[in-house]
Parts: structure tokens; sequence; C-alpha cells
């Protein structure tokens, strides 16, 4: 199942080879995910704000097929602990017309408090549960 | 005269239409801005560190020629106080092999306080010695 | 009256003072302008596959107020004819919530063969009717 | 060894958490592919007019530390050849003042015709010499 949040490509999202731009799918599915914990209760900027830092530490991203001025697109994302202070994304970015699978990604996430050591978000069963 | 950041275009900054997309001339002219009052002793990322808020109330930008992938160019920058809390910059995008003006900017800026309140910057004259 | 877009900001949009970054607003409001265009019949993305290329030559953005993380807003555009080959955008720049404006635009724009030569684009009549 | 191409981070890419945002790191690295590219002798705009597309097909980042507000950079890219029609890029993103590895990448890419076909690129030998 997961989460989802639908897009439609910008014409500045796309690069001299008239696609989207690799680097916007990160956009993109970043977006997606702080929408994810939203839903989840937990606000991304007031987070930050109090202290708690999630940060990004490892991506894998399968460029699949290349969306184009005017897609339409839905990405679907899900969570998994993965340690006390780590836990996985994983997430699709499918073009609506078809369905079809445009990138998938795996995104492993951590907390962390200002000065960089790990810290453990009370909250972070809100991601798990269905 | 003014003062001077050298650019290279970078092919992600570059649109559908194969030329540099709009919006990222501002992102030069910004960088340029900061340089420029990091030069002048005004470090941008500390002041927002330190509760003054530097920002831009007004720009006007003339987009006379394209900048394409590779090219080299240089954002010439120079200030001029415009009242107690405001100040404006006048901002050239000059390509480097022909020195072309490629775009014309006018930014006005303003000092303010994180809820909004004008504050007066007390290196603010830096900026307009020469 | 005007044509309308919705948005949402996403976090990636935001700067280091917490805010929507500046040059973030002119992807608004391009986005909203190429959305006016198809809504019109005119597809950006097509249109400069066709050779015909519809190009920013002045932007003019009084910044208002700022945009901040999970704010939803309006673009409102519309369209007027300045010359045979020029026209004018006016857009305004809506937070949801409370319809104060955040930001207010004046973008002129004409149409251009990939040589630089202006165009004239025969469905330009449609942009001014109402 | 590898090839190297030095970067300062500029305000406009440091997102509300005050650091240079995740997406961002993958423009780097790809300016500094299409700079590798350039030095080989393969310029990825003309190639691009030419219909040589070069795309991204798997992407995997290990994010190590943050980059902040003005610190310099250099990314290390050296390439292998997977197959006839991949490759593969690896990349690092140092600190200039400690060396301090930031940034590890490993970019696979693909070189295909308009309609996605893969295409074998003649001069892709010269990638993988010295």
């Amino acid at each position: 199942m997961g989460h989802k949040v639908e897009f439609e490509v910008r014409d500045y999202e796309c690069d001299l080879q008239g696609i989207v731009n690799n680097a916007v799918y990160q956009n993109y599915i970043e977006h997606a995910r702080h929408k994810f914990l939203l839903d989840k209760g937990l606000d991304f900027a007031q987070l930050t704000k109090d202290g708690i830092y999630l940060v990004v530490t490892r991506i894998e991203m399968d460029f699949k097929r290349s969306l184009v001025s005017g897609d339409q697109f839905v990405v679907v994302t899900s969570a998994c602990r993965q340690s006390r202070f780590k836990f996985d994304f994983f997430q699709e970015i499918r073009r609506m017309t078809d369905d079809q699978l445009m990138v998938k990604a795996k995104v492993t996430g951590a907390s962390i408090s200002p000065n960089g050591r790990p810290i453990e978000l009370n909250d972070l069963e809100k991601l798990f549960s269905a």
C-alpha cells in the first residue's frame, strides 16, 4: 500500500535533454517523505526548530524511465525501522497515466542532535504502524 | 567598477530550451551579493544565526541574452544606500568571452529582525565605501 | 479574476533563513504562466520543440511577505499585449489561509525563433481573450 | 587519483536545517561528471544535440557529513566500464580545509538514443584511459 502524494512535472524541472533532471527526483521523494512524516504527526520544519535533525545517511535510486513536461505522477512511500536510530524509506515514483514505475528508491535516515549525536525519536513508532 | 565573482554555467541549470533557466540568474546574483557582503565583512549565514535577516524586497531584472552550457561569466555588483533601512544593489551578468551584457538587475534589500521589524545594520556603511 | 494555480511550499524550497528562497518564487510564477498558456492551448514544451521560444525579457517582483514550510498559496495570472511581439503577465502570489499578498510580479515575455528573431505567435490573441 | 573539480557552497543551496540540501549533492556530482567527460573530449550538451543521451540508471550515495555555508570542497571522479553500454562513476566529495569525506557516490550511466535504445559511444574508451 503505502502513503501517496501526487505531483505534476513543472517545466523548470526539465533539463536540456527535455526530461526531468535526476536531482529533481530527490526533491520529489524528499517532499513525499516529509508529507508522510507529517501524516504521522512529525513536522520536519518544527522538529528542526526543536533541535531534532532528521538526516539522510544513504540513498539508492534506480531510474527506470524519464518523466517529461506535463507528466502527472504519484510518489508512494513506506517506512521500516532498521535500528534504534535508523529507519528505511521505500519509495516509488509511478506515472499516473499508465502506472509505469519511473524511479525506485531506498532512503536511509537517522535522527541526530545539532551536534551530530544520534537521538531517539520518541514518536518514531508511529512511522511503522499501519 | 564593482565587485566581481566568476561563474561557469552548469548543465543542470539549463532547461528544456537548452538555455539557463530564468530563475537560476536570481541564484547567481544572490550568490554574488553574499560574496560581496562577505568581502565587506558581513556574513549572511552568520547574520541569520544572529537574528539579523537580510531580505530582498524588490527585484528588477532585464534579460538581454541567454547563457548556455559551458559559458563562463562574471557577476559585477555595487551597492547604494536608499534609506536608513534599505539599500540597492546594481548587478550585471557579463559573458566572459566577449564581455556581452546578459542580464542587468536592480535588487532592493532591507535588514529586519525575526519578527519582521526593520533593524539598523551597524556595519552597513561598509557596503558603500569604495 | 485571473487564472489560478494552487501550490504548497515544499521544505527543499526553503533556505537557511527558514523561508522560501527568493529565486523559488520565480519558479512558482513560471509554472503558473505555463499552466495559464496551456489552458489557452499553448504548450510551452511543444512550442519549444516546434522552434518557437517564449522567453522572458524583463521581470519585476515585489516581495511583501515570506512563505514558510507547509504554506498553501495560489498564483493568480493575467496577461496583456504590450506590442506585436511582446506581452505582459501580471501575477500575484497569495497565501490561502488569509488571502494575504506575498509577492506581486510583472513579467514581460516575447516569442522568438531559435536564432533570436522576434516571431509572431498566431495564437497569441487567445491569451488576451476573457 | 581521479579527476577533480573545486566548488564552494552557495547559500541558496542550504535548506532550513542550515546545511546543503541532499539533492544539491547530486547537482554537484553531475557537474563534476560533465566536466570529467569534457576533459575526455565528450561534451554532454553537444552529445544531446547530436541525439546521444547520456543517462543515469542508478545512483548510490552515502552522506557522511554535511557541507555548510561557505565550505569549499572538491569532487573527485573516476570511471570504470561495466558493460558494452554501461559505465560506473565513482565520486567523492571532500571538504578542502581538512580533506574530510563528506559524500561518497557510485553512479551508473548508459548511452541511449532519443527513442531509448542503448547505443555504443565510440569515444567511450577515452573515459577509462589514465
